[in-house]
């Protein structure tokens, strides 16, 4: 409650602490701060290991960068290989993500998923497929099998340090996302991943794009729980 | 703020007066109260009117109900038609639902949408059809023209006036549904559509399932902003 009579303060004085305020916050032209928040929907895609991409296109075979990601060295390939899940069914074209990973990884929305006939895909983060469902993968020079590694990958939101600290935030966080519009939405579980060379980018999968209508979204605002506290 | 030094009042009387709102709240065993909470995924389907029955099927086809709904005197019908988009994309096995309606719909997630050739598609409520896109619909018996009609079903529950009352909510209202797990959600614009032969149930497209892992979902609630106020 505003303690009544309190002494008046200029228009002008109060544009001036905003804008301090706001600076501070949103950080100085030095590009401390937060930069835009950018949501990108991730269609299903193929992270693969250096011996499976020489089993699938060939001894030595390189990633060909067809398109450059957000995230400054990642790239969609000129690769694609098909999948195959339980009783035959495939998905053809799935394009692999560049650069190459210690470890083959599909990141399939539920909706690929449930497709190609597997049912028990579970929601992990990348890189945490311990127990998770395998699938054959065909390149034009051979198949992998590969024994686990199907995921539908966890909403997660890259930053940097400064932005984690705007943020008031540390690596395995988890914030809130919430989508304004026709369909809006709040995605409670958004996973913090902090790297220096990181850009502020939530990523979510195709049906969770789809159910928010990102794309006829009309505002979107990613939440730290713990900012409110501070 | 609890006013200090209240008088001590005993458990016996706690749980008491507990039960009795608890009863009030959910219901009497006559059963004036709401039911339990149930939400389903609807897959894709078309609602279809008599005319264009008769071009798809043949003039007076009934349709033949297959499989029993939730909601009283709706089912999944034996009859399948073709889907045809523009670029002479297709979706086969689309289900009707019955009974008949006035007027032919769509009901696609966007997903499904994209996978045809429409990104135009808006999220409207079930017979809210004007300005949407068309497509072609293909029976045993012919083909017919939709103008309009393919929508993105908004989000809604089903419940009857004492349900409604319960939660404090009127037709046109607009409630949020939190549903939590690993991909923990809240869908911040779920409908209400009053009916006095409604069972209390939401009903989500599959991309919205599949965004909240309903398959996996440990605890779902319905939420009224009202009822905080009351």
């Amino acid at each position: 409650m505003a303690p009544e009579g309190g002494a008046a303060i200029s228009r002008a004085l109060v544009e001036q602490i905003v804008r301090d305020v706001v600076t501070k916050r949103l950080g100085s032209p030095d590009g401390h701060g937060p930069s835009k928040l950018v949501v990108h929907p991730s269609a299903r895609h193929m992270h693969v290991c250096r011996e499976h991409l020489d089993v699938l296109f060939g001894p030595g075979h390189e990633l060909t960068p067809e398109r450059e990601l957000y995230q400054e060295g990642n790239f969609a390939a000129a690769e694609t290989v098909t999948l195959i899940g339980p009783r035959s069914r495939v998905i053809p074209n799935l394009r692999i993500l560049g650069p190459l990973r210690q470890k083959s990884q599909i990141e399939l929305a539920f909706t690929d998923a449930i497709a190609l006939g597997l049912d028990n895909v579970p929601v992990r983060l990348s890189g945490d497929t311990g127990g998770t469902p395998g699938a054959y993968v065909m390149g034009p020079k051979g198949m992998v099998e590969l024994h686990e590694g199907v995921i539908r990958a966890a909403m997660h939101v890259h930053m940097n340090p400064a932005e984690a600290e705007y943020y008031g935030v540390k690596q395995g966080d988890v914030m809130k996302l919430r989508v304004g519009g026709d369909a809006g939405v709040v995605f409670d579980r958004v996973h913090v991943r902090i790297d220096p060379a990181s850009r502020l980018n939530v990523h979510m999968d195709t049906d969770e794009a789809n159910a928010c209508a990102l794309h006829l979204a009309r505002d979107i605002e990613l939440i730290s729980e713990k900012r409110g506290e501070r």
